[in-house]
């Protein structure tokens, strides 16, 4: 291991963001290597009851950031530990896909995010838990707040070993909420980002016309850190002050449906943030937008269920009966003229958006219905995040709130579509906020 | 072999569409088996010439046929020999991607389009040939109507091998023209559908927000057949009578750059539909059309070169000079705000582009500056295709000229979003009208 030049930080090496992993190494004030035992020591502690995991390699992490720590190598992610969600491709850790047709299955190439991330500097962990095919059978990941409940999904592993701290940073995907929701479950932020900007190639797609990767992390800074390398672009910090954002409060179609404390929750959250200074005004979303979470799951079912036409044909006995009886037979029942009237749909709805917005830089909305559900069979309602999914909006969970249970409930800031770095700085003002204000914290 | 119970149909075998292979078996007037035979046959004394094929393993082909006559199947492409382009996976056939880092690569399933396929009764035949990553580098290829110039790129295994007769279908990409050109230089129906409508799950990326599958066949019934299959839905006939199409008729930006006998065979064919009863009207594009060229270029670059991230930055040596001094170059230098602007153009063009249409049902283009360039180190100009495939509208190019050396050109057909069986329709008619009147066939 390097030597050592100055004081440890007092924070545990493995509850440390991103952000502080690459200035310590830089700052020679750490090594790779111990960032990475830190976390892996974090690991072994946990994993037999969170199981966020499916492939962990100690040796080949070791390796990896003991070659980085020997080659002196800087970049914006130096150090950092990354998980990502086993439906993404590595080249040399099986990706599984979350489904027994692909046991062992070993990629030729790494996914691109897979490769922009180690070139920045990151240390790959390892494979995260995904459900079957990241939709909804679930993996063996608990809830790290409460094992007898579902850390969500599809994203679950991802979810989870961000917000038990096995690793700063970890990748999901999204098609409806499937980055959101495990993030709100697990006390992290998730960020799903505008449609189109972070390249999926050699990730499994389930719907890509709604497919979006989507980032997990225990700060604002280290998603937008994150965003900028798997753009492909030189880091821009986001700003140390951020102004006061003006936000609409919008309660959605999905309001109903949401339990009645994380609707006290919200509403006392835009109570509060107007005592703050922001100017807060209720936002109702055009007709058409009540129809998006019926038209998602349309178009979501159509493209799946011809995605996995090779799986469907090949290896049908071998899929999962929620998956057989839910979203095939959904897509495989679906005639092309439903699944157009849903596209053209959420085209209109998304052409409509940026004036729904009126003067607000963000719509602040449910990130999840309440708490994680009890049980590991199901992985909870994603509702929540489907209208916005489907009009390709970006948008971040925010971890302020906690359930009668005590467990995490994220507050979903969105934003327009192109406004990500907008929608960053909100939240960094919002999370201020609520984090001073509220009494839990 | 099946015994054959009524006359072997006239056409030689080879020479039949895909239809009318579906029609003869169905009958029972042939077998998948003679099928495949007839094309192999035609394969082999024209491939030492044409080189269409990446991979071709006849015994292989014979066995899938047989397995077909043997059970009996039916289906929508029953005995269809079809080929797909090396960067569509396989799973029982190499895929090498047109990359030496891809040598031998084999993987575990097939795309969708290629399950989808097979689904329908066809017989793959093989993987015919791609430029490397679907880009400009080319591959073996040359044109079977003149073998000193090139097929046109990047599909162009697929191109010369439906335009000579080997198979009657062959699925290609398009990013910017690479299903269009080599369709036009190889005298093939090809076809850009609507951006989104036919799944790339399996298929290599080269850019995302651009990419589509192309088809390529020898009728445009054969096209709207296979679109069906690949959408997976119940294929529906194209009208036995087309209604006359209202066409306009647009030079586009592109016009200077096109060849001058080009220009003129666009404009007689103008006249001549408008002398067969079409309402033909001039068209010109809204004010930002002109920038899309360029738009393309920037979209396509920045985001091939964050996909091919892996092979970058591990195999960069073999990766062709021409396209790392190219379109990786291009997309490495390309800013964000850059890539940002010209996607927001396209989409600005896109918004548009419906209005443009006034009430024309098609437009009338150039699919190529002209026929098909000498030599075999490049494979043409896709300008003539990038505004259409930017703005995400389907088309056709459609196989009625003859250039000064009587090798093939093609005229465009371009629609509005989602208006593909219109434009189908309007190819039939325009079709017949230009192969009748046209001295040269």
């Amino acid at each position: 291991m390097k030597a050592m030049t100055a004081k440890i930080p007092e924070m545990p090496l493995h509850e440390l963001t991103a952000a502080g992993i690459v200035e310590a190494v830089t700052a020679g004030r750490t090594s790779c290597e111990a960032v990475a035992r830190a976390c892996l020591e974090r690991i072994a502690q946990r994993e037999p009851e969170v199981q966020a995991w499916q492939y962990l390699d100690p040796e080949r992490v070791i390796a990896q950031a003991r070659a980085l720590d020997r080659d002196g190598r800087r970049g914006p992610l130096i150090g950092v530990p990354f998980g990502l969600k086993d439906i993404i491709d590595t080249c040399d850790m099986p990706t599984e896909y979350g489904s027994p047709i692909y046991k062992g299955h070993r990629p030729a190439a790494d996914a691109a995010c897979a490769a922009l991330s180690r070139k920045a500097g990151g240390v790959l962990m390892g494979k995260t838990v995904t459900t079957e095919f990241a939709n909804r059978y679930p993996g063996k990941t608990r809830n790290p707040f409460d094992p007898a409940r579902t850390p969500g999904g599809s994203s679950s592993g991802s979810g989870a070993a961000v917000g038990d701290c096995h690793v700063p940073l970890a990748i999901g995907t999204q098609t409806t909420g499937s980055t959101i929701r495990p993030a709100s479950y697990c006390g992290a932020f998730g960020y799903r980002p505008t449609y189109g900007d972070l390249r999926c190639t050699g990730v499994k797609e389930a719907a890509g016309s709604l497919d979006t990767l989507g980032l997990i992390a225990r700060s604002i800074e280290d998603i937008a850190l994150y965003r900028d390398v798997l753009i492909g672009i030189e880091p821009e910090p986001l700003p140390a002050a951020p102004g006061v954002p003006r936000i609409g409060f919008c309660r959605t179609p999905v309001w109903p449906k949401l339990e009645p404390y994380t609707q006290r929750l919200l509403e006392d959250a835009a109570h509060r943030l107007a005592r703050a200074g922001a100017k807060v005004v209720k936002v109702t979303l055009p007709a058409g937008f009540e129809r998006l979470e019926d038209a998602q799951r349309w178009i979501a079912a159509f493209e799946f269920a011809r995605n996995f036409s090779w799986e469907i044909e090949n290896h049908w006995e071998r899929i999962s009966e929620q998956l057989r009886n839910g979203r095939i037979r959904d897509g495989l029942s679906c005639t092309l003229e439903r699944y157009l009237e849903a596209r053209n749909l959420a085209e209109r709805c998304r052409a409509m958006l940026p004036d729904a917005f009126g003067e607000c830089d963000v719509l602040l909305a449910a990130a999840a219905t309440g708490e994680a559900i009890m049980g590991l069979s199901l992985t909870g309602s994603a509702a929540p995040c489907a209208i916005w999914t489907t009009v390709h909006a970006p948008s971040v969970t925010v971890p302020v709130f906690k359930g009668p249970n005590g467990l995490p409930v994220g507050a979903q800031l969105v934003a327009r579509r192109n406004d990500d770095r907008r929608l960053f700085a909100a939240v960094q003002w919002v999370y201020r906020q609520l984090s001073a204000n509220d009494p839990a914290h």
